[in-house]
């Protein structure tokens, strides 16, 4: 209307350029990145998994519930071979967990947490003198006779970082610890959280047994009460017991522990795919993964209904901005935090199928700052083309290879191509394995620029030619 | 050596100067505020009395090992009339705790503890349909039939104050909330913690049924968990289970109790008290008041052992300084938690003497931002002199009346004049009452300026005269 009225007053060759702009103002269809300006699709998803089912251990009736929530929204989004592939995988559950520091301070309760296949104390518990490691190599170059019958306690200083790097370093106490401490007689052990907060809510996971190697408990404790067991043993070394010639027999730390978690045997969990089925039917299909199972602390908003949210909503984006040549596979893993169950079973499956490229998101739900490639020769301008992309949304291009997550692990060792969005990992480890992780912890803004940058990604990915991925 | 070095080069006056300063240059001893400078005797305070003993639940033998602890550190500090003075109060203690909403969504764990004087649901728990209300003030508003059978809810949005402000108005969810409901008829109450935190962290608190009243099951959740249970309120309420004339009845939010709180009867507590002797034995004393118990979920690191810490280390300073005036009484009162039957008991063993003033530390360990003052007209100067004194440290002289703290509220209310040193109350509904009210959230640079704060205050009114306080 405003421009109408303004017509008559303008003369000449401005008035033709009025007209032609208005001509050419009628909008083209919005983009895929259009789309994604204002998603909600990965807010609601991450909001109504973790309020209408919430925690989903694996194998459990909770996952399985899960799974059924899953199949009905990824039909109901319009997504096509909406299917549960079943599987199933040894199943461990958590029970009773307690423990106490004893001696020779005032007993003082501890906030503690089973590891995945933990082993038993009973129901009445065990009671040991701590044996006090600084570091998880400390407690490798410790002698034996230092572990034999003790309880293990296993220290770190793990800082926040934006990559993440600690979890590899410092997570080898919970990875290997147990086993390592099983075999070398110790009666339990105990780890400082794999975490970077200072909450009273230890973080969970798994740990793995050899086979042959009998599970003995293992559990960890939060970062202020492992402040509080270092300063009790520290305390306790300088209280003499007995002199001897060399010197004085220190006080032993005493800890109680109760931990009955239990082995349910072989139980059922199922990958969720769904299809945007491609123009091409030729054409290989990309993977955007997530994990669909949590563990049973928390809700697993971060960890990881927000990652099937920002991959659901991409493919969504795309799917609605027009058919792309390629089939776009969206895979929510069942299993992962267990031992990664989905993920082989999804190779088991398909890894025989050609793939063109996978792309997981499972490190929470804080903003894309890097990406990483690990494509083809082939693939360079299509490289290119993905970093000028994602660039105005803040995200760098890196140099490190991508590694894919958990849940395409199998396919990228077996050769296809990888495209890693790293998001932001300074929180991450905050909350990881939590009781905590829950959906205040998820900014809707950063959870928005996932979107954005998963569908710019995608859009170019799901169109790309046979030229430049397999 | 400096100066004795350059003395020749310099002629005449500036000579004789030089010498007269350096013959006064014989440094005075240091003052109480030049001792607390560098002060570490409230972080030591602080860490060892939450190290070795840990939770000090008021009646408990945890409390009587805290007191014998208290007695020991404050004669070992020089302090004179050291004693622990008995008295009986009425015990609670927690028991079992767990909490889920079981429909009309999948069940899910809710973090919970109970509220002290919490009645029991019985070992087998109850269950019941939640009656929710958004304000305490929307519960008092509400119908009986409302209420009546149902598990209350009650939601409030307390935000961070640095005056901690909302305690009180959000506080009354908590203080008498559970009081009210159970006489119309609730079987048990749920509020949301009263804290401003994000984690699920439940924020614990006493609430106090009137006499005839039986008490019922009450309880908070975590600030996460309330959320959940919101989102699921509303979406509860959106499912028709049956169309009537007027509308439709929605799907019941139901939830899962079980608490099993028990009243031990009568218990002894304590205060421990300890005396600065002052040179005018006829000079009635100031006191100094923190509290020794805590709750039973963290180790009272904040609440109140930095408080012990501060008070104590500043009558320690002024003590090492020179004999004060006045006689400084220290008071580490029991049972505040619970009902402040500490403050209670100290009145009525010595309401009767005079007392100079008093002032309380019992607000966590971040640093004093306002002084306020309750003095008599005779002390207009020794409060300019107090504001002066503390003005370097950051601390504004603010315009309310000093209020006391509640273990010297019943002198406070006998007329006794008070003084106020503000903390910064930010943070302090994050950690209070719950298990994260540990050491590692004392920031030692701040607990430093609340000694220095409370140190100058204290050099003051330990020497004011008689014309100025009673």
């Amino acid at each position: 209307m405003k421009s109408a009225h303004l017509l008559p007053r303008i003369a000449g060759f401005a008035a033709l350029c009025l007209a032609t702009a208005a001509a050419a103002s009628i909008p083209p269809p919005p983009s895929a990145v259009d789309r994604a300006q204002n998603d909600d699709i990965a807010w609601k998803i991450t909001e109504d998994l973790t309020t209408e089912i919430g925690p989903r251990m694996a194998g459990t009736e909770a996952e399985a519930a899960a799974r059924k929530w899953a199949v009905e929204r990824l039909k109901a989004m319009g997504f096509q071979n909406v299917r549960d592939e079943p599987f199933a995988m040894p199943t461990w559950v958590r029970g009773e967990e307690e423990a106490s520091l004893i001696g020779p301070f005032h007993t003082q309760p501890l906030a503690v947490t089973a590891l995945g296949n933990s082993g038993s104390t009973g129901a009445k518990g065990l009671v040991g003198d701590v044996a006090y490691f600084a570091s998880y190599d400390d407690f490798l170059a410790a002698p034996d006779h230092y572990i034999k019958g003790k309880i293990v306690f296993i220290d770190h200083q793990m800082a926040p970082a934006q990559d993440g790097s600690g979890y590899g370093q410092y997570g080898r106490a919970r990875f290997t610890g147990p086993n390592a401490a099983a075999k070398r007689g110790a009666i339990a052990v105990i780890i400082r959280s794999i975490g970077t907060d200072s909450h009273r809510n230890p973080h969970t996971g798994n740990t793995n047994f050899e086979a042959g190697v009998a599970p003995i408990p293992a559990a960890a404790i939060s970062n202020p009460d492992a402040d509080q067991l270092v300063r009790q043993w520290r305390r306790a070394q300088s209280i003499r017991t007995k002199e001897t010639p060399l010197g004085y027999t220190p006080a032993p730390l005493r800890m109680k522990l109760l931990l009955t978690p239990r082995n349910l045997g072989q139980q059922q969990s199922g990958n969720v795919i769904a299809d945007v089925p491609g123009s091409d039917p030729a054409a290989s299909p990309v993977v955007v993964a997530c994990h669909l199972d949590s563990w049973d602390l928390g809700t697993g908003a971060i960890d990881d209904a927000a990652g099937c949210g920002i991959v659901t909503a991409a493919a969504k984006h795309v799917m609605t901005a027009g058919q792309p040549r390629r089939t776009i596979r969206i895979l929510w893993a069942g299993a992962e935090e267990v031992g990664v169950h989905g993920g082989r079973a999804y190779f088991a499956a398909h890894g025989n199928q050609k793939h063109a490229v996978a792309l997981e998101s499972d490190f929470g739900a804080d903003r894309v700052w890097r990406v990483d490639f690990k494509l083809p020769e082939s693939a360079k301008s299509l490289a290119d083309r993905i970093a000028l992309a994602v660039a105005p949304y803040g995200v760098t291009r890196g140099s490190s290879p991508a590694s894919g997550g958990a849940d395409i692990g199998a396919l990228v060792r077996a050769g296809v191509p990888a495209i890693d969005l790293r998001q932001d990992g300074t929180r991450y480890f905050d909350l990881h394995h939590t009781t905590d992780d829950t959906l205040d912890k998820v900014d809707p803004v950063q959870l928005r620029q996932n979107v954005l940058v998963w569908t710019a990604t995608l859009a170019i990915l799901a169109n790309s030619s046979d030229n430049e991925l397999p």
